[in-house]
């Protein structure tokens, strides 16, 4: 597979660092082809504004984000390090984007890679045949896999179905099911380090062989089962139809049980 | 009341724009103080890096962000727009934050308010008497409150119980429940102007009417029914007990029921 990792860590020497090495020498090892997108040593610039549409001064006109995104984008007249990581997209079969969870929710850094690479007409806002727009599970991504791996210092317990931070999938819910599926990509399951201010020599070690794991099974590794927007079960107001899940509300519906359940 | 008005869009002339203006002017009319951080306009820079801690470059010493952040608050040598920020907030009883949704969460340049702002020291890793760490319901920014007003393209009904795009309460988890009130503020429903971009001016005049309201109402509009880390809800691991909420998992489980629910 052509595979994207995009890392969003100040700090090369940081146990994110260690784990970006060794989990894209995994890949390599097994015939993979590697791309990154290093937002620290790229000096990524995070902020949405006039400039990313070659635009002087804010204010003169009017800025309207999401038309002038698209306008730029349809006409190729986005700025040349937005218009780089969209070819790095377009170019992979599956995203891997590593962070530390700050603020329960990545970096400013990797945030503002999402606000500015995303745009309109490329990864969202497309139509089928019928005119219907392609969103949640299609998209301009889709076919691509897409995984999280981040570090917590709080413990597994804190992010479990009862933990005090809320439980891990549903905490990254703006980007496993806003962003990834909402651009047709399949989500697959983050990878997380717990503890990761307390972990030693050996806690290490247990960690990056499992992602070393979970990285031979990246091809094939099953998607979190979030539901087609336009699979049937939503209404025209987007709303889920009363029988499906029909005791469930908020986030937790818009997952479907795994067959048998 | 002293409040804090936080603004992150780039473009002055916009919804929000016109809601800012509109907002700190009822604010002031009702005889509130109101300080401003207009984020584009102050150039803010929302990465976390060395620069934070006066140090040249990265990599030359491991760089520990948290650890760092700490020290630096402590030894009051973070850099002086961290710092007015930090000042800011002290001042304030109440902090408003209006955004744009993007992605399902923050622009950039807000997320970077929070990660660079809101250090361990100040905001956060606060110990009571008997040495618990203050999270959930106190912590450094405690008796302050906090709301969100912000703008989404969408219908509300995506937004609705069982809409596709998620509960908008349970979508902005990581700032209402993670932000806000890990650090001890307590969180204000958010306010929200659906369909922004097909509104109107009857729209705009209807929805600009109901925010100033919810101004007027900014003290004593009951917060959001979080539940308080050492309120008797959770265990030492941080989990809720069997016998709380017993049916639930996941966000919601970590809102206490209305009074006679």
């Amino acid at each position: 597979m052509k595979i994207l990792w995009v890392f969003a860590h100040p700090e090369p020497q940081s146990l994110n660092g260690s784990l970006r090495d060794e989990g894209i020498h995994e890949l390599r090892a097994l015939g993979h082809e590697v791309r990154e997108s290093d937002l620290y040593a790229m000096n990524w610039k995070p902020v949405v504004d006039a400039g990313d549409f070659h635009r002087e001064t804010i204010g003169a006109d009017r800025l309207l984000v999401g038309a002038e995104q698209e306008r730029a984008y349809s006409s190729a007249e986005l700025t040349d390090d937005i218009t780089a990581e969209q070819d790095k997209i377009a170019w992979a079969d599956a995203l891997v984007f590593q962070f530390p969870l700050w603020w329960f929710a990545p970096p400013a850094i990797l945030k503002g890679w999402f606000d500015r690479v995303l745009v309109q007409g490329f990864a969202f806002g497309l139509q089928d045949a019928a005119g219907r727009t392609l969103r949640y599970g299609d998209g301009g991504l889709a076919g691509k896999r897409a995984m999280v791996i981040t570090s917590v210092g709080a413990r597994e317990s804190g992010f479990g179905p009862r933990g005090v931070h809320g439980q891990l999938d549903e905490v990254l819910f703006p980007v496993l099911h806003g962003t990834f599926w909402y651009t047709g990509m399949q989500p697959l399951p983050p990878y997380v380090v717990y503890g990761a201010d307390r972990l030693d020599a050996a806690g290490y070690g247990e960690r990056a062989a499992a992602l070393r794991e979970r990285l031979r099974t990246l091809p094939d590794t099953e998607p979190l089962p979030y539901r087609h927007e336009h699979g049937g079960d939503y209404d025209d107001a987007l709303v889920l139809h009363p029988e499906i899940a029909p005791t469930r509300t908020g986030i937790a519906a818009h997952r479907s049980p795994a067959p048998g359940h």
